[in-house]
């Protein structure tokens, strides 16, 4: 398949690294052509992997990734020919927050909106999918790196078809045990808001490399 | 130990049928003396049980419980004779959610504030911890009831003494095995921010008897 990925942050690199050895053809993309860390990743990554604008990018993906962060997200989108996203699956990755006042953050939206809803308002015939949002980026490919057992990771958007390609990537290709489709785009409300609690559990842990399982 | 608890809904009653039954003299408050549910809790649970108002509940115990509802929290507070509040740990167990929509609700306050901590701002003298929040009634005081492995709880508040207290509670009086302590009070607008997710993930599975566990 061919992927692109908007951003080339630890995440865009953390996901296109796999998604490249999964055999995938991804481009990722940002603001310039040029990008120092788009350029060492492609070139790190060889096979399978290039790098371009956000344009390019979308214009390459059959499937797309923003991993922009959530302040820049939708001009980002916006960058891309309009066409190149009618359509297309956008896994929503990123998270509007507001680090003005330092660690832990603030949301930039109130709690009656999230950044998937903006972009699938922005974008209404891109098939907006927010996952992935919830963990660190080296849990996102690869969950088994915790070996207390299995965790959660959660899954919304409007549209079931997009919604089960992403579940089958998380789960065939990345390794999810436990994908918990919480319904619809607004859903991500939920998952937005619980970085209010990841981000402070990251500060007590002073380690990223955890994630919260669903007991029932 | 005599205990007051702010509030007569299922909360309330759930923490003060535990309470009276660990052998702790528990007054039930509402907003008026001859509520219909306290005084049927109070004669219901008999031994060790009593009911009048916010203002008798808080004088009567040596540790409270904000079983009230979010919005109303800081007003059934301040019916409470101020010294009453001084010195005690009040622990505050509500969160302010927004239903004027329906479900699921948003939260009545902006991500950079928490409901405990206006009301540690409104009663500095009193010793606040927000626990117990994140999960529902019957898990509260029975977290074995989910039979799939230990599960999480959250505190956090500025006094470290009054933290330990609300622990030791948790864990030798209701049975909690993994009591997350996140720091000082600011830290609640991650746990509060959390009932987002909690509402979404109720509505799934159409039933409250869930939480999650950290995994790391």
């Amino acid at each position: 398949m061919k992927i692109g990925i908007l951003g080339s942050g630890v995440v865009g690199q953390t996901l296109g690294t796999k998604l490249a050895s999964l055999g995938h053809s991804v481009k990722m993309g940002s603001r310039t052509p040029a990008n120092a860390e788009a350029s060492a990743w492609a070139k790190k990554t060889g096979e399978g992997a290039s790098h371009g604008t956000f344009a390019d990018a979308a214009h390459h993906g059959e499937m797309l990734f923003n991993c922009t962060l959530g302040e820049a997200s939708l001009e980002a989108l916006r960058s891309a020919k309009a066409s190149d996203l009618v359509g297309k699956i956008l896994v929503d990755v990123s998270n509007a927050l507001d680090f003005s006042k330092g660690m832990p953050p603030a949301l930039l939206l109130p709690s009656t909106d999230s950044l998937a809803e903006q972009i699938q308002r922005a974008f209404p015939e891109a098939r907006v999918v927010k996952a992935l949002n919830t963990v660190a980026a080296p849990l996102m490919v690869d969950p088994g790196r915790l070996q207390k057992g299995a965790h959660s990771i959660f899954i919304c958007g409007n549209d079931p078809t997009a919604k089960k390609a992403v579940q089958e990537l998380l789960e065939v290709g990345f390794g999810w045990k436990d994908v918990v489709d919480l319904g619809d785009v607004s859903m991500a409300r939920g998952t937005e808001a619980y970085l209010l609690l990841w981000t402070r559990l990251y500060m007590k842990f002073q380690n990223p490399e955890f994630n919260i399982r669903i007991v029932r």
